[in-house]
Formats: structure tokens, C-alpha cells, sequence
């Protein structure tokens, strides 16, 4: 049931930082980063029949094996069998990796472990899609693109002339701008500590911005009286804990869908009173915007292709593999969005 | 806008006994407690159109004005005007109170302060309700039973064949289960710390029990051993910040719900690791079951009258209204569901 891909392009999400810098949990070494990406399928595996040599596609970190009570449910798509596991540095038919260096194992990341020219993934981690979508653009909605929409389209499902406020204006929280403008938010607030993120975020259907530091007030309560109690939606895309609190207490009462899509510390608490949640307010989070990858993300694809959604804007930098370090910089700056990673 | 009406029975709700105790904020004296209750309009102050002397009501803690945001969203029964106000011990019209004794102001209780043979109500708070239907049952309708009922089918909304936590078994507790029986859950799962609640929640459809003091285990975790990962839904009906960190950590990733109804300590703090929700949790929470008294309720007392709801078996306790302090040492104690007391 595994695939080997010849990547094309990859490119950098804050995800792999995370994990670069082992914030998220302990650290599982050496192992090849990478999960933002789309390729061709070089070989498949015993087992393997819905994919062929040729086939253009997108690996995703997490993945639908089609027979779990997951993959069954319309709500979910945390597939028991292939549901994202930044423990696991090996495939799960062997135990084993399929990356080595001098005999000794390089262990995979989530499955994908896209900075490489080629690459083993499991079929279910594997969407097939149109092959003439253009392999440089959409390797963005491999993770993050597809996150920040499905977020917004799939999960806080804001009505057609309600509120979003938007937390991060990374390419997570673009996407989930972009998903707020496609549903047809009347006003779509977003809020970073980078004032630099504004100027781009314009493009993106964004209408008002916020910087929590230039306020004395918690941001939720500047967000309140901006919105006459609250906004109709948030979507957290930042990672920060306190932003997930912000955005959760920033939704009106009454009706209000927080949803958090930022990857947490892992001794991170979310704290609130009770009462903001008897309020009638909802809590929610995603994986990959509720998308499951094989079943969804092909209409994703072609959403671009279809001109309903642009890529383009996010695509800010580009470099070639021997530069990757460049993209680690730019993020680490906080400047651009997507720098895709040429193979 | 206001209604005089001549209670005949009213009952004890958990939520009387934090005012009285004054636990879940600092305390308004002298003032009449009491918010489940029945009674007949005895007559109509200016502006109040659609009800008349001698017209059936149930007094409801939480109103419904019909005209601000929440009362025209689908979603939301949190009036502007007239939601719950557990500060406010006036009426709204003038700031003034209803009540009094030697000329000093006696205060009123969320609007209601039916532990009196007359009170005063805002005609938003009154719902009318079918003329047949006996008001020593229905009583119970106006606050704890509706609100269990409405938590589980107006917002957890099981579906059939699912699993159904329900945490406390009081009456509140036990609607909810009555909701879970009613939306044909196949599993419901009650958890008490009082295991005298055991024997009377067998009437009310729960299949099997739970006393966290019998387990070393986090109650979270022994649900989750019982039901593959944990229950689809889950209520929580105690007030206990402890019970509302278990109610929401017991659902099933990837499309558990848990809805929060018991009323908090002023000071306690929900908290949670946010990977809790980022693994497609949904957290929410409800005042009265989400119904808007005056629109919803009647539709709740044909639910009775129809013999889909049964209340005497929520009804374990009689008494006169000169011996309303056993209503209070019973719920103390934790014996029997809802106590009516006679007007
Ligand atoms: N749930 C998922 O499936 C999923 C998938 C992809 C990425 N992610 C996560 O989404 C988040 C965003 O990813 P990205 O690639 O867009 O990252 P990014 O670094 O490009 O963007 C994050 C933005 O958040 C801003 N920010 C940080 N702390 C903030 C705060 N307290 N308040 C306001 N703004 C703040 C930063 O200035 C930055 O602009 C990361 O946590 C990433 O791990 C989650
Ligand atoms: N949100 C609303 O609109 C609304 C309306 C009515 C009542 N309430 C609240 O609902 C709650 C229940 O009301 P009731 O009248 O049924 O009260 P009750 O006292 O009859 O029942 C509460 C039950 O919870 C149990 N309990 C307490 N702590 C527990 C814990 N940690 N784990 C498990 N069980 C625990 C008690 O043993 C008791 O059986 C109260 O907090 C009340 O204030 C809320
Ligand atoms: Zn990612
Ligand atoms: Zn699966
Ligand atoms: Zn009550
Ligand atoms: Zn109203």
C-alpha cells in the first residue's frame, strides 16, 4: 500500500518549523522535514490500485483509508489508520523507514517527508488530481491553503454577509480569509502582531486589521465593541495559546463559531471562564480544514483551476532545493507567505 | 409591559440554591428567589396585547422580546433585553421593584421570583401555554427539564443509534437523558458522584452508570475505554468546573459534541490542552436548552400532553409553600428530582 513520489516542488509550512525547532513535542532525529507539496507518482507498491506511474498529485499529512469509522463519517476526516502522528517516524506496514544514510535510518515526518527528491508515502496519504493543474501552484494547497479555507468554508461555514475575524495572516489565515470572501463575509477583520502582514493581507478580501499591541484592551474586547458584541465567526491561525483564547472570546454570544487551526505548544493551556461558553458560544478545531484528502482535495484543485480561488497571491518567494534555508528565513522573519521550494 | 400573576406551583432548581448560597456572585438582599413555576395571569399592565386574565403561563427566567438580534437569529434565545440577569433585582421599565415591606424594596430574582403567591413579570418572560395541561406537572417545564431536554436535542442533537454521556442526574440531568431516550440514542451513559441518583435514573432511559470515586482513572478516561474512544455526545448538568472539563474530554474525536448547562462558580476556570479541539471537538454551551420561552415552550407542554414526555417521573417531592425549606434540605442532601411546592 505505499507510493513512491518524485517531488516537483515543496514548500514551507510553519508546521515543519515547529517541529524543526521541536516546540511541539520531543524530537524524533534524523528526519527529512517537508509536507507542503505535489509531484508524480514514480512506482506503487503491492496492494496499490487507484494510483498509477504518471499520476500528478498532492501528498497530505494526513490521511483517509477510506474504511475507519472516520473515513465513514461525514464529520470527520481524522482517519484512525492514517490520521497525522508526528511521533511516528516510520511507515506503519513495517515499522521501518525508507530513507537511510550509510545503512542507519532517516525517520519520515508525518507521513510525507517532501524535502527529498523522492519520497515513500501510503496510498491513502495520496490525492490524485487533475493533471493539468500546474504542479508549482498547487503544492500550496497540499496543507496550508486547504486548512485556512476548509477551516472557514467546512467547519465555521460563516453566512453570506456575517463577520470573520481572522487570527495570523500567514498563509493559514489567508486561506481562511479567502474562504470568509467566498462565503461572503460582509467584514473580514484580521489580526496579527507583524503590522507588515496588512499590506498583503489586502489582497486577500481582508477589510479592517488589527494589532493587539497597539491596544491597552484585550484584543477580544477591542474586536467587541468594533462589531456591537462580538464577530459571527473567528478562525485562529497562529499557534499562539493566547490568540486561541482571543479568538474564541472575541465571537458574539448567541451564535458565535470560534475555530482554532493553530498547531499549540505542547504545554499549552486554553483557559476561559464557563460562562463565555454558556453564552452560547462554540468551540471548535480542525485538522486540514475538515477536508479528507483523497475524497476532497481533487475539488479544491479544482476550485483554482475553475479561477474561483487564486494561488498566485500567496506564492511570495521561490527558490530552488539548495536554498531551502532560505525559506526557513523568510519565516522565521515573517516575511512572504509561500516560498515554494523547487525540486 | 409587565404581568401580574398569581403563582400555583412553583419547584426548586439547583440554581436557586447557588443564589441562595450566593456562590456564583455577590448576593442581592432581601430579594425572592423562585424561577419554575406555573400560575394564571390575574391582570395586564399597559402595552401588553397578547395575554389576558386567567391565561395558563409558565414564568421563564430567560425572555423573549421578538425584535432584537437574538430573538430574529435561528440560533440564539440570549434576548438582548431580557435574558438572564442574575445582577439585576429590578424591573426594567422603571428600575424599580414590585415588591416591598414597611416601604423598603424587596429585590427581584431573574425576573421571575416565583416563591411568592404574586408576582410581577415582563410579558417577554411569560410563555402561554395550553389551557389543558395540569400546571402542578408542567411546572417543571419552566426552567430545569426544558433545559436538559433542549441541551440534548436542540444543541448536542444526537443522532439515532449514538452515545450519550450525561454528567449529574438531577432533574436537570435527567431531561437530558429524556432527550438522548427521545432522539433514540442507543447508549447513554449517566455519572453521579452520588450514587443514590443510580436507582431513579433507570426510569429516564440511562443504560449504564458511572461514579468517578469508583475509578483511579480520570472519569474521561474510563469513558473512553467504555465506548472506542469516547461517547458522540455528551451533557453536562452539574455546575462542577471538573464535570465540564470530563463532559468535554469524554466525546470521540473527529465529531464529538459536548454541550455545558450547570451554572459555574463565579471564579472557576474551564481548561483544557488545546489539542483537545484541534482533534475536531466541538465544545458549546446553553441557556434553557436554546428554546425562546414564548415561541418554543408551549410546543414543549404538547410534548406532554402527547404522552412523548413524561414529567411525574421527575416529580419525587410535595409540599405546602410554609414548608419550602424541606424543598431546599432535600436538594441539599441530594434526595429525590424536583420538589413542587404549593401556592
Ligand atoms: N490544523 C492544521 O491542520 C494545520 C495545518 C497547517 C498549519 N497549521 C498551523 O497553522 C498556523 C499558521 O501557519 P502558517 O504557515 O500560516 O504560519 P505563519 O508563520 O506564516 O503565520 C502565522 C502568523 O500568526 C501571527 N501571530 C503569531 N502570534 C500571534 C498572536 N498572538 N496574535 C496575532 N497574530 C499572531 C504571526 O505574526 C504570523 O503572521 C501554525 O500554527 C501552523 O502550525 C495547522
Ligand atoms: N444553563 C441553564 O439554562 C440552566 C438551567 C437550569 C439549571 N442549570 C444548572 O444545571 C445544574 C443542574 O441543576 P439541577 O437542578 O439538576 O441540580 P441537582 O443538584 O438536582 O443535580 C446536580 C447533580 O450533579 C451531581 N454532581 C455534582 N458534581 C458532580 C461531579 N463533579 N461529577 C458528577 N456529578 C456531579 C450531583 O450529585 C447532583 O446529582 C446546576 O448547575 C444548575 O444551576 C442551568
Ligand atoms: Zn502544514
Ligand atoms: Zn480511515
Ligand atoms: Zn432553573
Ligand atoms: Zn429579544
Amino acid at each position: 500500500m505505499e507510493v513512491r513520489l518524485k517531488i516537483l516542488f515543496t514548500s514551507l509550512c510553519h508546521t515543519d518549523l515547529y517541529f524543526w525547532e521541536a516546540k511541539a513535542q520531543d524530537s524524533v532525529f534524523p528526519r527529512i522535514l517537508g509536507h507542503e507539496a505535489s509531484g508524480i507518482v514514480e512506482s506503487v507498491g503491492e496492494g496499490v490500485t487507484d494510483l498509477a506511474p504518471g499520476d500528478h498529485v498532492l501528498p497530505v499529512f494526513t490521511g483517509e483509508c477510506k474504511e475507519c469509522a472516520h473515513c465513514k463519517s461525514e464529520e470527520s476526516n481524522m482517519c484512525s489508520l492514517l490520521r497525522i502522528n508526528t511521533d511516528r517516524g516510520v511507515m506503519i506496514n513495517d515499522g521501518k523507514t525508507r530513507f537511510s544514510i550509510n545503512g542507519k535510518p532517516i525517520y519520515h515526518f508525518v507521513g510525507t517527508s517532501t524535502f527529498s527528491e523522492y519520497t515513500v508515502v501510503h496510498v491513502g496519504c495520496v490525492a490524485k488530481i487533475n493533471p493539468l493543474a500546474p504542479l508549482d501552484k498547487v503544492c500550496v494547497l497540499s496543507c496550508g491553503i486547504s486548512t485556512g479555507l476548509g477551516a472557514t468554508l467546512n467547519v465555521a461555514k460563516p453566512t453570506k454577509g456575517s463577520s470573520v475575524a481572522i487570527f495570523g495572516l500567514g498563509a493559514v489565515g489567508l486561506g481562511a480569509a479567502e474562504g470568509a470572501r467566498l462565503a461572503g463575509a460582509s467584514r473580514i477583520i484580521g489580526v496579527d502582531l507583524n503590522p507588515s502582514r496588512f499590506e498583503e493581507a489586502k489582497k486577500f478580501g481582508v477589510t479592517e486589521f488589527l494589532n493587539p499591541k497597539d491596544h491597552k484592551k484585550p484584543v477580544q474586547e477591542v474586536i467587541a465593541e468594533m462589531t456591537d458584541g462580538g464577530v459571527d465567526r473567528s478562525v485562529e491561525c497562529t499557534g499562539n495559546v493566547n490568540a486561541m483564547i482571543s479568538a474564541f472570546e472575541c465571537v458574539h454570544d448567541g451564535w458565535g463559531v470560534a475555530v482554532l487551526v493553530g498547531v499549540p505548544h505542547k504545554d499549552a493551556e486554553f483557559k476561559t471562564h464557563p460562562m463565555n461558553l454558556l453564552n452560547e458560544r462554540t468551540l471548535k478545531g480542525t485538522f486540514f480544514g475538515n477536508y479528507k484528502p483523497r475524497s476532497d482535495l481533487p475539488s479544491v484543485v479544482e476550485m483554482y483551476m475553475n479561477k474561483e480561488l487564486e494561488l498566485e497571491k500567496f506564492i511570495t518567494h521561490e527558490v530552488p532545493f539548495l536554498e531551502i534555508n532560505k525559506a526557513f528565513e523568510l519565516m522565521l522573519k515573517g516575511e512572504g507567505l509561500r516560498c515554494i521550494i523547487r525540486m
